[in-house]
Order: structure tokens, then sequence, then C-alpha cells
């Protein structure tokens, strides 16, 4: 059993410790103490007072239940300890010192340019699975490693969060622990560092410990209040939290910030500030030590489940024929499952809407619902990916902004996460402006490294999200409620960064860039102008990041004029990149940008798109403008 | 007291009907059931069923407890009720049928273009205070009117809230379960309607109602629980709430949804959709009625509390002093409080970083800890301008994302809020990127109607946000963590919308654009490249929404060469805003935008903004590029 795993210790400085030695414990929690001041000291910032409330937290789990191989911290029956109070990154990088993750030079490196000891941890060090410093972070992305480990992965390791008392006030967290012990996950432990003060004074509940259990528990999780100083009743709680079975166990621990320096020991203002006098903190600390241990070791013989996977047959669809793009987006996730036996999907109780049922009806195992708590959703998503399971989390646009700050921080953790946004723009319809997905363009783009694609047929879907589905980084998709068109054949080829000239001559006079259901309108725009006189380029944006500059600069150059038209926000969507990109080309045009600029209410597509002005005829108006505002010069 | 109100009933029909009359309430609740599936059916689309779930809790609701004032809805003591499942639109709407609102005409034009009845309710109607439709809303902006009644207008009013079972896995429900039993919400009654089924399939606990009532009562809330079909139940239910003190209560109700269609009672898949047989079902139900009501008025003797005000007296900063524009943001804002009464402020528990303290020092009485619940601050914030407070929030400009969703229905809402994000930027150094807001202007400008300003010295903030107060819709304010130097006299103009050139000739050969912590930056290199004898123009867009574009065209026609720096992604921010309006404008220029693009880590300020390239040393290398490049053609 795990817990008799004995604590191997390497002796140095003379300092010999036995099994399970709770002097041993308190030693190591007073060097991870002093450490974390040091280091807070070194740098001049940090949170080393939210570190020392939790020495002794983590001096027991790291030498006696955190089952780890040091040498390969990407094996796969590792353990995985998450600091959802990732400001205690002093504690944190303390422990990777005491087990030889790092060395002492690089700990000097805390805070400073190009270390890999950043402010909050990052998976810039192999050790760390998620970036954290966004509150209420750790906590879900846990259930996501937890689901895993049950129903992926069906290896037995642990997944640890050591949380801060001020984010429970997070409603994440109560996502979490709601979708922890529905799912049984009694792979899951976390940590509460009870320390009664926030960043600016005492948080809501200070110390009273039965608040948290009393909830917690409600919740269905087994609860554990102990003194989180008394390393014997840490230890016990250890051992409680591995041999309850069926739920999660969270240990609620009353503890001190800045414990261990008399002046600084539960009092206020001295959150996210080098300790004071940190030589003489140090000296009352009882001075430096250099204790390293060896964690116990994981069990090397578990294999991780595969499940059963075999050929890529992509749906295929007859031109003129109309299919959602939202449609064919779940026929394609289906497909793509069939064939890669990592694709997880994760709904927000939306699946008929989005059709990810497609993909679940066919594939349960792989199949996770995680009700209406998108945060949760996403976090999941997170965790699943740090084992290696590729996650397509699909829900509206519009409410994917639920979720954007745990996507902003999955870029910081170098995730790769596979979203989908159904229900895009005005053309939604009666439903109205709450379900209208209107931004997502503007801030998935604003994403590191994130790639945002937009098909407007459903060949094109198909064939773009299995190009996705083998992309890294933040990877969106962006559908279309209603049934459009099939102009594609089933056999065209796309690319990420790619477009597509759809109508063009030599002697084009305007260029309209359009995606997504606005690609249908330019075409008829075109054929309105073409009608007029007017020789209209058209390309399909359907790649709107990266941007095909090559053929948006050859078409501006070609053409002098350019409209673009998006069902979205004017801000920070397809127009503005393009804009912004011929200007950086120095491709001079005289442009439109059409998007949507009014509050929309309920109505048929249509009519949306119309009101909008983002239809057929405000492309032909607009193009109009700039063809004969040109000539008329 | 309030539970004897009579109800007032208009006699129409030949019914008559008599106080507190249970054959009453079945029969309005009929009705209610039969116009949501008449409205439906003429729509052809909306949600009857979870309408119908509902009926009784409504109809006893609005019969005999909720206090309001139908010819004068933003009557002072009006109750407020909230619809957070707003998709149960055809129900309120069939209220206000009821009570004379709105008539039969405007009833049968239900999510038709031009109709105040939208899929989901929005202030479109005057009877509505905020947009649902994005779940897990109702509830926390409920929270903000309770305390509003409690600790701002001191009024006796209650706020109902009707919640779907569906909504309360969303996090944020249960951020506002515990800050409203934290401030002793008594005026506050939240009606579970818990009827099994959620868009997909059955819910995470059915109708496992003591799951619920036993999370909610550990969070200190009064709990009933009850058969949500049984009107003296039903009654029996408000009377209590009405009547326990101290802390709030939920009603926790089983419901049949579907409820008096027999085919689709409690069946799944009928989510979302008109119900079959239409017809065939209002028979069943009994047939049309035209059942009219008036609820129990509200109190009409009491005035809102108004607080004492004084002059406005802004701060002002030496030139040359350094002073953070966070700083100067906290100042101001107490100035402006203390001059204006109707200003509140909302702390995320961070206000010693975002400098809203010094408000929270001086005018306790009108500073609310919202501790660490981005969602349930901008929630409440919501909920205070309903009732005409003005609602400063402010956190981490990166942990806004964490309420992004609030923030894209508060738009929807026409609310006025009034935000403040911190910490902007790479510039914040040691941190590391969980802390740094890099995507605030491109999601922020992504949201209908918004305001966002920029300020680059201490001067410019207090003048901004003197302007901002007096603005509507959603405004937002981004401020820099370091301290910066004083370039502007505290007497200079500045306006929304407007912008500064801050160094110009005749014969200028580039234009630099920054804001805030760039435009630093944009003058040490404006100083370097006049060295080299390159004339920069140097343009202070402080406000980058709306944008000053008349400046912008005449400089870009001036120089021909345009540089934008931003310490923000470069998708949706700065550059993109400039170079979209020129390319609209017709202006052409040759351009580069500069702005993060590699994933940042811990290091000071200063070498942050080296390593992103949006240093002087960049714009220089970026301006010489440009005005080389032009040159030799």
């Amino acid at each position: 059993m795990e817990t008799d795993t004995a604590m191997a210790v390497n002796t140095t400085q003379d300092e010999t410790r036995t099994h399970s030695d709770q002097d041993a414990w308190r030693e190591l929690a007073r060097q991870f103490r002093v450490d974390s001041i040091r280091v807070a000291a070194n740098a001049n910032s940090g949170h080393p007072t939210s570190s020392m409330s939790a020495a002794e937290l983590m001096a027991v789990l790291v030498s006696k239940y955190f089952r780890y191989r040091v040498d390969e911290p990407k094996s796969a029956n590792n353990d995985h300890l998450i600091f959802s109070k990732g400001h205690a990154s002093p504690l944190y990088y303390s422990i990777l010192l005491a087990i030889g993750a790092i060395d002492e030079p690089e700990m000097e490196t805390y805070r400073l340019k190009g270390s890999r000891l950043e402010g909050h941890p990052t998976p810039v060090l192999p050790f760390v699975d998620v970036a954290t410093g966004s509150l209420g972070q750790g906590l879900p992305i846990g259930v996501g490693l937890a689901l895993t480990g049950k129903r992926l992965d069906r290896l037995d390791y642990r997944t640890w969060i050591l949380c801060g008392d001020s984010e429970m006030a997070e409603g994440s967290i109560w996502e979490a622990l709601a979708a922890a012990s529905f799912e049984n996950l009694d792979n899951l432990t976390a940590i509460i560092d009870v320390n009664r003060l926030g960043q600016t004074g005492p948080t809501r509940y200070e110390w009273d410990l039965d608040v948290y259990a009393n909830r917690i528990g409600s919740f269905g999780w087994h609860t554990i209040e102990i003194d989180g100083h008394d390393v014997a009743a840490v230890d016990a709680a250890y051992a409680e939290a591995i041999a309850t079975k069926g739920k999660p166990t969270a240990i609620i621990a009353r503890t001190i910030k800045g414990k261990g320096v008399a002046w600084e020991e539960n009092k206020n203002g001295f959150h996210g500030k080098p300790v004071d006098d940190s030589d003489d903190a140090i000296r009352e600390l009882g001075g430096r030590s250099s204790i390293r241990i060896v964690p116990p070791s994981p069990d090397e013989e578990a294999h991780a489940h595969v499940f059963a996977a075999g050929e890529l047959k992509l749906p295929t669809y007859e031109k003129g024929a109309k299919v959602a793009t939202r449609k064919a987006f779940g026929d394609a996730l289906a497909a793509l499952g069939a064939a890669d036996e990592s694709i997880v999907v994760l709904d927000g109780e939306v699946g008929n809407s989005t059709y990810t049922e497609t993909f679940g009806n066919r594939f349960p195992e792989r199949f996770f619902q995680m009700y209406i708590a998108e945060q949760q959703m996403i976090s999941a998503a997170v965790g699943m990916q740090v084992r290696g399971w590729k996650p397509f989390s699909a829900t509206f646009a519009a409410f994917l902004s639920r979720a954007y700050d745990f996507i902003r921080m999955a870029a910081v953790s170098q995730a790769n996460l596979y979203l989908c946004g159904s229900h895009a723009g005005v053309s939604i319809g009666e439903d109205g402006p709450s379900q209208m997905g209107l931004e997502d363009i503007a801030s998935l783009r604003a994403v590191h490294g994130s790639t945002v694609l937009y098909p407007s047929d459903a060949n094109q879907t198909a064939r773009l999200l299995a190009l996705m589905a083998n992309n890294k980084g933040i990877n969106y998709m962006r559908t279309t409620r209603q049934a459009t068109p099939v102009i594609y054949g089933a056999d065209e080829k796309f690319e990420i960064g790619g477009s597509r000239v759809l109508r063009s001559t030599d002697t084009d006079q305007v260029t309209i860039v359009g995606a997504g259901i606005t690609l249908g309108e330019a075409l008829k725009a075109a054929d309105t102008l073409a009608a007029d006189g007017i020789r209209a380029r058209v390309i399909d944006l359907y790649s709107v990041k990266p941007l095909d500059t090559k053929t948006l600069i050859a078409a501006a150059r070609a053409t002098g004029r350019v409209v673009t038209v998006e069902d979205h926000w004017a801000e920070g969507g397809l127009g503005e990149a393009v804009f912004s990109a011929l200007a950086e080309a120095g491709a001079t045009v005289e442009g439109k940008l059409l998007a949507v600029r009014i509050m929309p209410g309920s109505a048929t597509p249509e009519e949306e798109l119309q009101m909008a002005d983002i239809d057929a005829d405000a492309i032909v108006k607009a193009a109009r403008a700039l063809v004969g505002g040109k000539d008329s010069k």
C-alpha cells in the first residue's frame, strides 16, 4: 500500500532521518520556510508568508505520500501536485529544491529574467503540470486529472491540490467540488491552507473551519479538520484521505500566515512581499539547511489504458445540400474520434446543440458531461491534456466567454485545447443577444498562440477539424446554427493559415472577404455586383488566425479596395485582422469593415443579417461606394 | 405587513376571484401555461416546457407577494423579479400580460422582428431590470439588488429570483449564495424550479431536493422544500421566506417540466421547442382565458437613502513626479466619491493593489468587499446600477477575464458599469504572465457600446476618470502597476474619444501611437529618432474606444507611416483599432504594429518591455525601418 512506501533519505550535512520521522518533517518544513524567505528576499518580491503557512502540509506530503519520480517528471504513474494557490511559489520551488528537481544556483534565479522559477509556477519547468496564479483554477484542473486517472488512463496515481482559503470564494471551486463528488473521485485530495488572511485583510470566514467543512461535506466530500502545523495530524489526515473510498477528501487545515517569524505571524499587511528583516527571520528560524529527500516511488508496472482505434473516414456532403456547420462538426468529431483514440469530448450540457452528442453516443467512455459549468468544462480539459489526451470542449460561442480566464491561463499552461463555439453571431435569430457569440473571435484571437477557424460549409468544417485535431496550442472552431449550402467538394483541401479565393479575374475592382455565414452573403453580393458590371474578388477567410496574408495582400494590391464582412462585433474580429495585416504589409487600400454595430434583438436569421448590415445588400452597397468613390476621384 | 396586502382583481369575462383564492392561483397558473404554449407555437420557437414547470410558483408570487406598480415600473419601492432562467421568457411575458404590463397584440409579437418580447428578456421592456439567458447570472445580480436595498437605498423592497435547476451547476450561483448569507440578505428569495430535466437530459441531481437543500443550507440560507405545483405549499413557502429574518431563503420546488400536457410531462427531448400539437395541448389545459390581476402595491411613502455629497476636488500631481496611474485612479475615485454620492465601489479583495482602498477607507458605507469572486463583483455592480447607483468595480485587468460573460451580458442589460483593470501588461514585471492583463483591451473593446480608456500619467488618469464617471454604458479604465512620470499639467483637458499629439512638426516622417506605459517609450524613441534626424509625431491614444480617427487620419496623411505600440497582445488592441480605422478612412499608410507576441516570463518591468519588443529601442527600430523602407523605394 502506498502509505507504507518508505521515505528514502539522503544524508547531507551529517543529518540522518528515519522512516516517518516527525522531527524530519518539522525540519523539512523549517527549511521550506527559510528557503521561501530567502528567495523572496533575493528577488525582492514574492509571497513568503503565504508559503510559510503550508510548510508542514507540504513537508509531510512530499516526504511520505507524494509518489513521484523526479528523474522522470512525465512518468505515467507519477502523482500530480498542483499549487492552486500559485502565489505560494517560493514553497513550491523549495520543494523542488529538496527533492533534487532543481539545484541551488537555479533556486537563486527566482523571479529573475530568463529563470524557469517564475513568480507563479508555469510549465516552463517540466515538473509543473499547469500554470496557476489566477485563483480557483487548480482544483477544477485537478478534477480533470483525477477524472482522467479514473476513466481514461485507469491508473492509480493521485492528484493533490494545495488551495488557499481566499480562493474558496471563487465559484469555480464549487463547480469542481460538485463535479468531483459526482464522479466519485477518491483519487483527488484538496488541501486547504486556511491561514485566515487574504491580500487586503481577513477572509470571509477567517478560522471558522466548520464553515468550510460543512459546505464541502454537503458537496459530497469527506472532510478532515486539522491543525496544519501539527505534523502528526497532517500525516494522519493524508492516510485517512487515501483510505477513504468512493469520494474525494478535503483536508481543511488551520494554519498561520507567516508562521515561524514572530513579527509577521497572523498579522495583516504582509501579503505578497518579502519578509521584513529576512536575515533576522532566517536566524530566528534556525538558519539555512540543505535537507534533500526522495519522494516515494510510484508503481512503475502499470500502463495507461488505450482505447481501440479504427480508420479515419471523414463525413462528406453533397454540393448544394444544406447542412449546418455545427452538424458537420459533430459528424467529423465522431469520425476523428473513431480514428484517434486519444480524442475525448466535454459537453456543457448543450451537446444536442453543438452536436458533440454524436461523438457521445458513439464513444460514451470518452465523453464527459460537465453540466452547465463552463469553467469546469475547460479546466477538466486542461487536466486531461496534461496526461496526453486531446480534449474537445464545446458550448455556444457566447458561453465560452464564461471560461475566458481559464482559456487565457491554458495558454500560459502551454495546453493543447480544442474548443468549439456554436451559435455564432446574430444569424442564430430568434433566441436573441444573450445567446449570440459576437465577441468570440476577438477574445479567442487575443490568446497567445491560438488558432481560430471559421468554416463556411460542411465539407470544409470536416476538413478543417481534421487539421485542427493535429494542431498544438489553443484551437478554436466557430460554427453556425442554421443550415447553409455546401459549396465545396468533399475532397477539396484547406489549411490552417489558408484562405480560398472563390471569385477572381485579372481586373477585379474590389475584394470581399467573408467567412462562415457571411461567405454566402459575399457570393450573393458578387453576383449582384457582376450584374452591375462591377467585378468583385471573393475570399473565404476560413482561417482567421493565422491569417493568409499573402492572398490578402495580393488581392488588396490587385483591387485597391477591400470590404470585410463578419457576423461579429466590429472590434477584434476578421476585419481588424485583415486591415492591420494589410497596413503592416504596406498594401494600402480603401476599406470598409462590415460587422455588427447595433445591439440585436430577436428576428429571423435573414432579418438579423439585414438589420446588422452584414447581408448581401449591405456588401453590395459598401462595394459600390468604394468603387464609385475611387472612380469619382 | 406585506403578506396581508390584498390581491386586487379585475373581473373579466365574468370571472370573479377572492383574496388568497387557491383556485384563482391554479386558474392563473393554467393560463400561464396556455399563454406560454401559444406564444411559442406562434413564434415556432422558445421554451414552453421550462415555463410550464414554474407556473404555480409565479402565479402565487405575482398574485399575493410581488409588490409592484405596473404603471410605474421604476418606482423606488417596487419589488424586483428576475428570471435567472431567462429561457422561461414565455412564462415571464404571460405574467406581464396578466398584470397588464403588455397587451394581447404585443403578446403575439413574441420573438418577432422589432418586438420587445425577445427570446430571452431584456430591458428593451421597462419591466425587465436586467437581461438574462446566460445561466447563473440572475441570482448574483439579485444579490446586488438586495445589498442595495439593505445598505444603500435602505428600503424594504424584496428581490425574487426564479432559478432553474440546471444553472445550479454554475459556480456563480455559489458565489452568490455565499455572499448573500454573509451579508444577511433576508430581503432576497431564490425560487429554484427543480424540474429534473436539463437541455440534453436529466440534471446531475434530478429530483433529489435534499442535495440542494443541504448545500444551500450549509451556505447559510434558510431552505424550504415543497411541491412546486401545490399552490398552498407555495403560498406558505413565500410567507415563511418573508418571515425569515437575518438570512436569505431558498424555496426548492419539485416541479414537472411540461406540466399540464400529458405527452410532454417529465419527458426528455422537449427542451427549447414549441409543444407538439399545441392546439390539442391548449384544449387539454382547458383553453384560453384572459385573467387579469393587479399585484399588491408597494409602500409608496418610503424614500431611498441619500448619502452626503461635497465638492469635487480632483487630485493633482507635479509634473515630473513619478506616480502610478493605479494610484491616481484610487485618489481620483475617492475625490469623485466625495462629490457624487451615487458612486459605490466593489473590490475583488485586491483593493490595496487597485487602490480602491482609498475610497473604501473614506466611504466605508459605499464600499463593498466581494472577496475573490469576480463574477459576483460584476453581478453585484449590475444589480446596483439597476437602482441608479454608479458602481465602480476593480481588480487586476487579467482577472476581469473571469467575469467576461457577465460584462458581455451587462451590455445586453443596458447597464452602466465602471470597471478598472490594474496591472496591465508585461510591464508588471516579476509576477509573471498569470497576473498580466494582455487581452483586456481586445475583450473590453468587443463589448457593445463600451468605452476603453488607458491613461499614461496621473493627472490624465484623474481627468479621464471624472469624464468616465459621467459616461453611460460599459466603461473600462486600464491602469499601470509601476510609477511613471507625470507628463501632463493638472489642468490639461482630455476627452472621451480624444487623443493628444505630443510631438509634431509640419514635416514629420513617421507617426508613433502609444498609450499608457508605452507612451513614455514612444517619447524616448522620438528623442532618439530626432537625434538621427528622423522627425516623429507622437500621439497619446488615451481613448482606445471611441477612437480619435480625425487626429489619426491627419497624422497618417501627413507622415504616411504609422508605428503603433501597446503592452497587450497584438490582436484586438490599440494597433488593430488604429489600422482598421485608417483603412476605412482610405488613409493609406505603411504600418508597424508593435505588441506582445511572446509568452512573457518573470523579469523586471524594463526587461519585460525590452523582451516583448515594445520598448523605445523597438519603436526606434520600427520607425527607422519604415522611414528607410519608403525612402529607398
